[in-house]
C-alpha cells in the first residue's frame, strides 16, 4: 500500500509528521514524502528542514494521498502539482488532508460540493473554493475524502484511517505504541473551547496565508 | 531563550516534532535541533531524514534541553553526548525528555533518585538507570526535570512547559493555533486503557531497543 505525503516550502511540520508516525506503522505500508522539486524542504518556522527524495512523478498513483497544511499551501497553485493531485485522486483509495491542506485539494477540484474541514481560521476560504465546510468536526469523511481540522488533528485522522484500512485492532496497537492518550494541560484547543478574547486576538493576528 | 532538541540516528520523529511545534512558537524562542554529528539524521522508520545544522558544541548551554526518544537512544552512550547533557543540565532552566529520551537523561546521571517517566515499555529500564519511575502519569515534573510518557506525550509536555515559561495565555494561544483538541477515535493509548491482550502482545513484540 503506497502512502504519499506531499511536502512543500513552508508546510507545518506536525501536520505531516503526526500522520506519518501513525500510517508508517501500518502493516505493508510504503510511505513516501514527495515534493514538486525533491531536495531540502523547509517548514513554516524556517527551523526544520526535511530531505525529500521523491518527486510527484515517482509516486503517481498512491493508495493514500495526504496533503498537510501550512502557510505555504497558498503557493501550491502550479498546474503540475494540482494535476498530480487530480490524477492521484482518480485512483486513490483515500484522498486526505490536514489543516489547510484541504485548500489544495479544493483548488484541485476534488472537494467540489463535498463536506470537508480545515484549520478553523480557513473554513471560509474552503467554502470559497467550492467545498462545504463543516464546523466543529475534527475529522470529516465524505466518500473517499477524509479531511482533518488544524495541525494536530492529523493524528486523530490517521488513527481513524488506520482503523478503516487495517481494522480497529491494528489502529489501537499503533495508538498504544505511540502512547496516544492525550491529556492537554489546558482546554483551549478549538475556537468553541478557548476564551473568546483569545480566539478574537488569534483571528486578528493570524499568520495564516489566507490572502488570495 | 535557547531551546535545544537533541536528534540522533533512529529517534522517533513525533517525539521531537510535537514539542518543536509548540515550543518554537514561544515568544523569544530560539529553537535548534542539535546532533553529535551535524548532517542528515534519519528516524527509526528510515523513511524520514532531517537536516541538522548545529553540533552539541554550537549550543552548549540551552535554557531548555529536550531529548526525544526512539530505538536509537540506546546508542547515545558516547561520553561526548552524555557530558554535553550533564553540562547543559548544570545551567538549564528546564531539562526535559519525551519517551525513552529519559533513559539518556538517566544515563547521564541527571535523574538519579528523581521522579520521572518514559515510554510505558521502558519504565523498568528507567528504574535500573537510577530514576524513580512514576506509572500512569503523562508528564512528571521534579525540580527542573520534566519527563513525558511515550511519543505523543511530548505535545502535552510542551504545552505544560509553555505555560510554565510564558504563562497560561501564551500556551493556550499556541494550543488554539495548532488546534490541539484531541479526539482519538479509539481509547487504547495507555496500557491501563487498551485491551489486556493487545497490551500483552505489544509488550512481547516490542521493537523498542531495550537490550543493554
Amino acid at each position: 500500500m503506497q502512502i504519499a505525503i506531499l511536502l512543500y516550502d513552508r508546510f507545518t511540520a506536525l501536520d505531516a509528521i503526526g500522520p506519518y508516525e501513525v500510517l508508517s506503522r501500518l502493516p505493508g505500508a510504503e510511505l513516501s514524502f514527495v515534493a514538486a522539486e525533491p531536495g531540502p524542504i523547509t517548514t513554516d518556522t524556517r527551523i526544520l528542514t526535511i530531505a525529500v527524495e521523491r518527486s510527484l512523478e515517482d509516486v503517481p498513483s498512491p493508495d493514500v494521498l495526504l496533503i498537510p497544511g501550512g502557510p505555504g499551501e497558498d503557493v501550491l497553485r502550479a498546474d503540475r502539482v494540482l494535476d498530480w493531485v487530480r490524477k492521484a485522486h482518480e485512483t486513490s483509495t483515500w484522498t486526505t488532508s490536514v489543516c489547510t491542506g484541504s485548500l489544495v485539494l479544493a483548488r484541485a477540484g476534488v472537494l467540489d460540493g463535498k463536506r470537508a474541514t480545515s484549520h478553523w481560521l480557513a473554513l471560509d476560504r474552503l467554502r470559497e473554493l467550492g467545498a462545504e465546510p463543516v464546523e466543529g468536526e475534527r475529522i470529516v469523511e465524505d466518500g473517499k475524502n477524509v479531511t482533518a481540522a488544524g495541525v494536530s488533528a492529523g493524528i486523530d485522522m490517521a488513527l481513524h484511517l488506520a482503523g478503516r484500512i487495517a481494522g480497529e485492532e491494528v489502529a489501537q496497537t499503533i495508538q498504544l505504541y505511540i502512547e496516544y492518550d492525550p491529556q492537554p494541560p489546558f482546554d483551549a484547543g478549538s475556537p468553541a473551547k478557548a476564551p473568546a478574547d483569545l480566539v478574537a486576538r488569534t483571528r486578528a493576528a493570524s499568520r495564516f496565508a489566507l490572502a488570495r
